[in-house]
């Protein structure tokens, strides 16, 4: 087994190449949702393929409608030994509002021990340390103590959609004992955690039009209903005053965890430093609720996305023609995607506003809640590697965010499956000025490392 | 006099030459709301002032802290003549949505007798058609027969700030008898009308701010009270479900005309033209007031433009720091703006969302409401004039929109007003695809070689 000691000499003898390559990787401005970064997020996976190939794993390209799906391979450990599905993405958030960014998201600066780019923390880091991780003990063990399969998608923020479509075709290839999705974090720094589960989601745009092009909002002011009031009057029924969302049944197939389940986690907060570090209060649970039971435990209706007229600089009298507002929703066990979707359509298409039209369109690559047990092989092995690596206890804890593929990719390999990794819900993911510590970049590497060498100690 | 036929004849021999310097003046960017337009807002009002001293008129720029205002004269009449004051703007509206426009705003195209352009119509194409009547006539006339003033600012659609801030200084220089303002229009095609006043205006910025950056939604979806959720459950409290402004004290000033005042303007409305013409119903009106009424005589409150995190194609799943609703209101006599804006801006204040802070900015340039009588001599001689180029009588209409400087600028010149032009509510102002027609460029230019003609027959 190779120490941790070792491990540390290695990351820091590599530490120029590591980042240089970090750097490249984070360069490629690899935005999923939006169409017109296509083809910067083919050639990001192109390079990616290269970096695997260049470590010694054997690596496919899975293509079908979407992006690149890379599957990349280490299996001479053979048919004695267990097999371990690792999964990260390489795709990226949005960049917007991109004025707020402290320098240029896809030029990314060290300041400080951090890396600020898109993608630092979310996945292209964590997906990197990973890499990193293999090509040590590739180099440095006679062989690996597991049959080795690591998947990389390119769709994660956008629905993770051409992977859901692959999973039939590819179950031989994908079949598991184990699945590590290595997109979740921590809850604060120094303090190691597993996920045991993560929020589904859905989401839809919903477009509100009035008239055929925008007007005058003095000729017209007054004689047309103005799509931005309406929107704001549908938008304002979706939660009552004590922050429930009002959507009959929108709660209805909730499943409350016992608590012996709630004992697992580690649901403390502390407001005080949650209020210093984000800059306001924790005060959007429903009534009754706490912070993390509403992150964790409870589903959730919010606004991401208001947009209609002119949100420039001055002002513009206008009436716009359309008014648009991007929801989504956290779901939780057992609620279902598709039926949640069409309970928040229905009710919004049940609303009338006289001269305007409703339209809500159901995003693809909806994701289905997940939550496993701490009992399982790989939550053990992995919470021995990141007590090792913090010199901590570890602890238990959800995903608020969603993994959408992570539920049926588990099924579809037949492995228990454990959530984990080493970001910070103060990484800014998401956001501008996103960020990720290279200490914790090279606490990542150490756990991975670890994690694999634990399962040298049985065979099938 | 010149007859209509000399001045069409004089029209189309210059056709080409108006056409090309039209587009040339259509070219400039001149958007006086957003500051990084500003040099192209001087580098139009240089080029319209050298238009002005090419026609023969005395040109002065007065410049504070603003845009450029033009002020051009030709006092050859004497003081023995009457004095008329014209006025027009030569800034522009924001261009956005701009993937709406079939042709780039900034790029005039001709297509079936119309001009593609911002500012084809608002006020560019009236201005414009105005400067070569004017032409025209010191051509063709020994001498005009009024003292002719000609004031052209570049902050009408961000409220005339810094035309406002020079009425006091330029007082003597702006005297006058009688004031046209010609940034208004018709209601219909071929019904020549007069305006007898335009509605006043105040603006707002709103901001509610949430944490110091963006949120990832499933981290902390559910802790944070979202700032969109706030911003659209704020906004569904302005209006009530009979369309009134909830605001206490928002309507105690305004002064119901009496039925004679009703019966001078042309209120009745066609609603199958409406929809026709805008694709949309007209159902935005007060419970019980008529379309006419709604537009003219009420005062309105609203919601010009909504912004709050991820507006683009596909999806980003956060919760922004920020949402942002402008909001304006048209007012009537005799509602004061900043009476107004204070009620709007407490209203807002006084609503709670626990962890938001709410931001109003009243923006500067507000503008009183107006009414000018039917019976002065100006509103009497444009009457004269539009029945002669149009060979229809002349109704009276009022004008839904709003020329900020109007009332003050007619109390400073201590002149008479009407608010005159050949727009239509047809030609997409302030929208994409802004037009104007050639066949009423022409009336337009005939109309103010009329009505400065008309004047001959009275001296002081």
């Amino acid at each position: 087994m190779l120490t941790l000691e070792f491990l540390k000499a290695c990351f820091r003898k590599e530490y120029d190449e590591i980042l240089e390559d970090y750097f490249t990787f984070l360069r490629f401005q690899s935005i999923s949702t939006d169409p017109s970064y296509h083809s910067q997020v083919e050639t990001c996976s192109q390079w990616l393929s290269k970096q695997l190939q260049n470590i010694g794993l054997n690596v496919e390209i899975w293509k079908n409608e979407g992006k690149p799906v890379i599957f990349a391979t280490d299996l001479r450990a053979g048919p004695d030994h267990e097999t371990l599905l690792l999964y990260c993405h390489y795709d990226v958030q949005p960049v917007d509002p991109i004025d707020l960014w402290t320098t240029p998201p896809f030029e990314p600066h060290l300041r400080n021990g951090r890396v600020y780019a898109r993608g630092a923390a979310d996945n292209k880091g964590q997906c990197f340390y990973t890499l990193r991780a293999l090509k040590t003990l590739i180099e440095n063990l006679p062989s690996l103590p597991v049959n080795l399969k690591f998947i990389i998608e390119g769709e994660e923020e956008s629905g993770s959609v051409a992977l859901s479509n692959l999973l039939k075709e590819k179950k031989e290839q994908l079949k598991a004992d184990h699945l590590l999705i290595i997109d979740a974090g921590l809850e604060s720094p120094g303090q190691p955690a597993i996920n045991l589960g993560a929020r589904g989601m859905t989401c839809m745009t919903v477009t509100l039009t009035g008239s055929r092009f925008d007007l005058h909002s003095g000729t017209h002011g007054g004689i047309v209903y103005n799509p931005n009031r309406a929107l704001v009057e549908l938008l304002a029924t979706l939660h009552d005053e004590t922050g429930s969302v009002t959507i009959p049944g929108f709660y209805k197939d909730v499943v409350e965890p016992s608590s012996e389940e709630k004992n697992i986690y580690a649901l403390d907060f502390d407001p005080w430093l949650f209020e210093k570090e984000f800059g306001t209060p924790a005060t959007g649970m429903e009534k009754g609720r706490t912070p993390r039971e509403s992150a964790w435990l409870r589903p959730t209706l919010e606004i991401n996305g208001l947009s209609g007229g002119y949100g420039g600089s001055g002002f513009k009298t206008v009436i716009p023609a359309r008014a648009i507002a991007k929801l989504s929703c956290r779901l939780v066990p057992n609620q279902n995607p598709t039926r949640v979707a069409t309970l928040v359509k229905n009710h919004l298409l049940a609303q009338h506003f006289p001269g305007i039209s409703i339209d809500v369109h159901i995003h693809p690559g909806q994701g289905n809640p997940c939550r496993t047990s701490p009992h399982s092989r790989i939550a053990t092995i992995a919470s021995k590697a990141y007590s090792e690596v913090f010199h901590k206890p570890c602890s238990y804890i959800l995903l608020g965010g969603s993994i959408p593929v992570a539920a049926d990719l588990a099924k579809t390999a037949g492995a228990d499956m454990a959530l984990i990794g080493v970001g910070l819900p103060t990484d800014q993911i998401h956001a501008p000025d996103e960020h990720f510590d290279l200490d914790r970049f090279e606490q990542g590497y150490l756990t991975i490392c670890r994690i694999i060498q634990l399962f040298q100690k049985k065979t099938h």
